[in-house]
């Protein structure tokens, strides 16, 4: 098949230009294993710096070469998940979600490289100082938690102005293979997709979260804390995270005081829901979703993201007449 | 110099596959004819349906083919806006922010090209059953009036994939050839673009608002409906316009109902501050500002955008490697 050779796959030792985003819900070692077996990166999902987690998914990846995605404000809570990390020796460390500053010398002294997720051009700017090999530019378009400031197309050539010789990745928005041409068009060396991979044959999502994933569309999805409030996760409210509005999300979005104070009450009818009750459990999705279509495996997903976009660039070069008049 | 040509450029005529924002305050008849003139379409804003504006900036443009926008929500006032608008025979007549369906049939009966820009997918396809000839995906990265369900990197592509053969313009967040190039990859045919025109020669901005323009950057950029609840502009909550924040933003932005209760006392003041004082005055403006970086005419902005979005097309075809190995 057709390959996309950019600074990111020659920089990571990749084939494929894609990385998996490690989302804690979907991204286990099974899917991270695939996807780095089919050519492009997977990244393991920490949760919020689990150890055992770290420790049961990388099992999972077997001898897979994955990365391990950590959320920096919940490694703040526990530097030593990092070490977890690092002594598994993962083929780079990801950190979004905070400062990463403190923490690249120990993960550059270790021999990994280093990949920082960012929302804002002024977040690009910090990671590039503190030393980041790989910035991935996440607009606010990603399912799950991104930042607000910023959507994906503005972002991404503004970070690639901005951090000089430094691969750049574009995340959120994007499923398919014109995402991917899209996003080199931009600037970018690659892509990190987390809502197409979640509905896939390795996905740790339960088939009817799948299901549900490939019936929704872009437009029925929302930034929103209310599932973060509700099952008492401590995510800064700067990062909301994309999901299905629902009937929960009609309840409680707009009355988020409200819901933090009745906590108490409504946790446990929501945990008690049924796990397939979509009117009130969290569906994570980005707007990309519109593009998923099917549940295939991770390979099928980077094979055909791969050849659309190298049909698509071709085609696009196909379109530029080179005229030698003066323009009228 | 080189040219692209796209499904946009047959239908409409027009040598690049370029849109000027119909924008009310920036986009006269001088720019539109500027933009037309360099090949693109010059699209002339009509206020809030005002037909002394279009009168006035139609004499402005001269004998150049520009086409005219309306804001719907503002036609359904004032639908009389529409027969001056057609008395003019334009290039083309651009309908936004509401339902174009009552207007379509008048518009095509007077020989009319019609122009829809949407928000979501759902509006999508509301404008290809209302009979588009063009449909603009407009996202929310947008300076100016837009929606806040979606953004331009989903939105594009996935109105790509549910109107057919409808040519689609991507809008919001693009202002180099970069993002042309993006659009196109998406399964564009054009795009329009807004910020990077009202810093150009022609633009009906004072110089001092377009140095504030280039001087600004994507992560100073917020949607608000402050500064179109002090003016007394009767936009729907649904759109509200991304502008550069300030002080005036800081103070009332999340407070709009006390803004609203107070605005007898505050709309004095406002108006009363000098037309440069940017602590309080609005200045519109989309994510893709951190690429306006100087006040060319608007003839270079054309040229140069389409000669970047050649080379990145033709680079990114350089990135394929047709491979005849199985992937591993």
């Amino acid at each position: 098949m057709a390959t996309l050779e950019t600074a990111l796959t020659r920089l990571l030792g990749i084939q494929h230009p894609i990385l998996l985003a490690p989302m804690g819900s979907a991204a286990g070692g099974k899917l991270a294993a695939a996807v780095t077996h089919a050519g492009g990166l997977g990244m393991l999902g920490s949760g919020y710096a689990d150890e055992k987690a770290i420790r049961r998914e990388l099992a999972e990846a077997g001898n897979a070469r994955v990365g391990i995605g950590f959320i920096l404000w919940a490694l703040d809570g526990n530097p030593a998940a990092l070490d977890v990390a690092l002594d598994a020796r993962p083929a780079a460390v990801m950190l979004s979600f905070g400062d990463p500053t403190p923490y690249t010398p120990r993960i550059r002294a270790a021999g990994c490289r280093i990949i920082c997720q960012v929302q804002t051009l002024e977040q690009a700017r910090q990671a590039a100082s503190a030393g980041a090999d790989v910035i991935i530019a996440q607009g606010r378009d990603a399912g799950g938690h991104s930042g607000m400031t910023r959507g994906t197309i503005g972002l991404v050539p503004a970070v690639v102005d901005a951090v000089g010789a430094i691969p750049v990745v574009a995340a959120g928005g994007i499923a398919d293979g014109r995402g991917l041409a899209a996003a080199l068009s931009l600037g970018a060396a690659g892509i990190s997709m987390g809502t197409r991979f979640t509905a896939t044959v390795e996905s740790l999502w339960d088939r009817a979260m799948k299901e549900r994933t490939v019936a929704s569309g872009g437009d029925e999805t929302a930034q929103t804390r209310v599932f973060d409030i509700v099952r008492g996760a401590a995510w800064p409210a700067i990062y909301p995270g994309r999901a299905l509005r629902n009937a929960f999300f009609d309840r409680w979005h707009g009355r988020e005081e409200a819901l933090h104070g009745q906590r108490e009450e409504v946790e446990p009818d929501y945990l008690a829901s049924p796990a397939t009750d979509f009117s009130q459990r969290v569906v994570w999705a980005g707007e990309s979703v519109d593009l998923v279509r099917d549940i295939p495996t991770a390979r099928e997903v980077i094979e055909r993201t791969v050849e659309e976009a190298a049909a698509v660039l071709t085609r696009g070069a196909a379109m530029v007449r080179a005229g030698a008049s003066p323009s009228g």
